[in-house]
């Protein structure tokens, strides 16, 4: 899995890059990928992958955010990407305990002293795995009703080193996931 | 998923349970398993599903451990297992925090303190994904060489309710895991 | 498979509902979904399913019609899609056979006397299996050419109970199928 | 799908047939095959694919059965070997029907007058989908407890002709329903 | 694999061929096949497949052009289509030596002493693998900067007798593969 | 893919390298592995593959080879792996060529001058694709009544480089065939 950090300008995230092949087609990274970016979010209802959230017309929404496009070729399957998203959001509440963070995690939602610091989905497209996750950097600009907290109010106020770092170790669990796959005979 | 908690009794893991179907033959239980119980381990060399264990000529070896076998028939996927191992190895992480006891997780293995409390391997059979976990509930009979730790020496004595809480857990982990993965429409 | 049978109310079948997770979207229904519903067949050119029917430019009309509409997220795949369809097909007409009315199955039409009674299709989305099964209440509003009958020529009166009957059948012969494939040991 | 009709000699059923490639190792046919043959059954507990029949010991037997080898290598998954079993399990009900025989199908076990004709068990080999139909010639040599009925005294007596006649329907049922798989479209 | 040479008429090659059951529906051909046809090559952007080619605004043009379209339903896996799609340009490269010219394969691009003959693309549908191959007939109306070579400049004249010689080929080239598949029994 | 070209010492094959696994477990390789090696060939009865040649009582046997065994974890398949297969065997002659050597290939052997030079297996693990081809060094202990020929009548002396390179060509082959499946988008 191949690492991006982007760390020049902002990337506002609309939804669109939940479709296959956009690290290829955007930075030239072939195969599997993580990119991670920051900037606004604001998901168009068009783009919006969880059914859940357009039969309530949720709003998915924040001024500032950490990014994170994972993509996945070796096997396209529903459960799969829903399985790899929640071991990415454990391992992303790992890290935040390095930080000091005391995280609650519940399913795909990271949540600090109960209060919202992630967004995520996972799906599929015809060729791949795709999976969103998305930190508030602030909590400004999030849908009314949600009671959200960003990373600066944690206390991490270098967000390219948490870029970096949250980064490497997405990808270090990805590598150990798939070397373990390889080094297992099959059961009877 | 469904859950069973074997409470009445020792059940001693020689590795034979890593085979397909060992839920359904030995306590009638169809489809997605998750059977926890309790005894020693002593994993014979033509069960061992790790490779690398094979050629170091590891044993794998424990006087006394809470067991968790789980089967999934969903996905017959040597990657998928792997993910979902290393989740479910986060999640007992998560609980076990919920003690008080700080982990640190290196892949499918769980640490206190630099020293080892757990063993696990994930595989497949032909028609399921199979996963042991095995948590030691005292550091005797391990093989030399590794520094070990046991559920009692954290202050978990009641093994019995440990098993239920991260049996429940590690189910509930599973059904969310599950649910998502139908609720998101795909991507281009 | 959860089944819903629409009691109140009629839904037209455009086509529409044969895509993925149409059971989601309008009732909530996660998984794997059975929708049984009653309204006029008018399917739209760019909805057709049947590439045969669309090079011979045939219509798919209906005045009335009970429809079954099935979602099964387990396995994607086109071969599993057009069995499962001729074995619903099947146990319809096994239920019809209980209500007195002599059937004769062809692949996935059925017959009374000769004259058709049902329109089908199986297809797959990227994520799951669809199926539709049409079954005309009344021969009205049929295609030119068409030699059709209707439940009510032969002599069921009471629809509702009738998409009740047929709907519990096709979930049980679902539930008895899956959990066949669960309690069979894999050959050599 | 290749049919083959035995009818010179007796073949005994012990369960080996249900390997994959049986009908290439005993008869040279190259791919998705069935083959039918009479013979004794009597399945050795080694052989025994049905782990329910296991933990009951059941015994599987019979002294006179036509037996039906089927094997498709399109798809290797056992939810779709049960589908296609219960699939041709209805077909024969239909020949039956064909006979002046009333039928009763309770997923794959055909009854007639409340007595069991038949039995049948499908699974997987890593390589294909592997099913087998046996029907009474004579209820003569069944387990006891087991109230069975056979083919003769169902007034069929030419049994060489039924297994043509049933050879042909499911291999006729199994290239329609691969033949549809090809000509749908996929749905959004 | 079902095999079409269109020898009446021109077919212009915009790119659309690629698409799921483009045989079927153009020509009713049902299942695998292999079409080979006659024309321009002008692929619209919106057709383009390879993603390189978009990134760098290449242009995909021909006047004249043998063209190959395959889709082949047994296996969806993009792996599997790129395997097959060198499989089947390095065996056009054996044919083409038969014809007597010296060929040099990189990957899926033919070469005759450094001048390139052909273009290819292999993706998949999601009910499909689909490859492209297009040979120069004459290297005419071909983009910038592409040193080009046809068929006529290498002495091959009869292109209706090169279509039908080439796609004999290609079609025994994938029974022989097909079959092999079937053959042989799994390993450990 | 991992290049193991073993040169120092001789491996005889007697088949059981085409077992799951076999680089990991041999040499410590992880993933996709291709290992070159030479030795003698005697393939024992249990461990033949192809069942053409055990309906045939055919020996496989040769005093020299270069053997070529691959493991592909990514997709498995017996079409795959037949495809593949070829593939490689095409790359062979294409590399043979390089040494002006005029080989036919057939399917998944070579020949030169009507004589044959190869033999090669390929078929599926329940975890992996896996291919064996073997070379003849020299035309000796080959079993009656095929008419062989070696690497050395061919004039290719220096065994160990022609390993080396055949080995590097068949990893660059799949490594060109594996990017080109990631850049490709989904076509309709």
């Amino acid at each position: 899995m191949e690492l991006l950090v982007v760390k020049e300008g902002r990337i506002d995230y609309d939804g669109s890059a939940i479709r296959s092949h956009w690290a290829y087609r955007n930075f030239g990274i072939l195969g599997n990928s993580l990119v991670v970016f920051r900037g606004k979010c604001d998901v168009r209802v068009e783009e919006m992958i969880d059914i859940e959230d357009l039969r309530q017309s949720k709003e998915i929404k924040s001024d500032d955010m950490v990014h994170y496009i994972i993509e996945v070729f070796d096997l396209v399957n529903a459960l799969f990407a829903s399985t790899l998203q929640k071991l990415f959001i454990a391992k992303l509440c790992e890290v935040l305990e390095q930080y000091g963070v005391k995280t609650s995690r519940k399913g795909d939602d990271i949540y600090v002293n109960g209060k919202k610091l992630s967004i995520s989905i996972a799906t599929v497209s015809p060729v791949s795995v795709k999976i969103h996750i998305g930190m508030n950097v602030e909590a400004k600009g999030i849908p009314a009703g949600v009671d959200a907290i960003g990373l600066k109010e944690l206390g991490i106020m270098d967000i390219e080193d948490f870029m970096e770092r949250t980064g490497k170790a997405l990808v270090a669990e990805f590598e150990k996931v798939k070397k373990d796959s390889l080094k297992v005979r099959w059961a009877q």
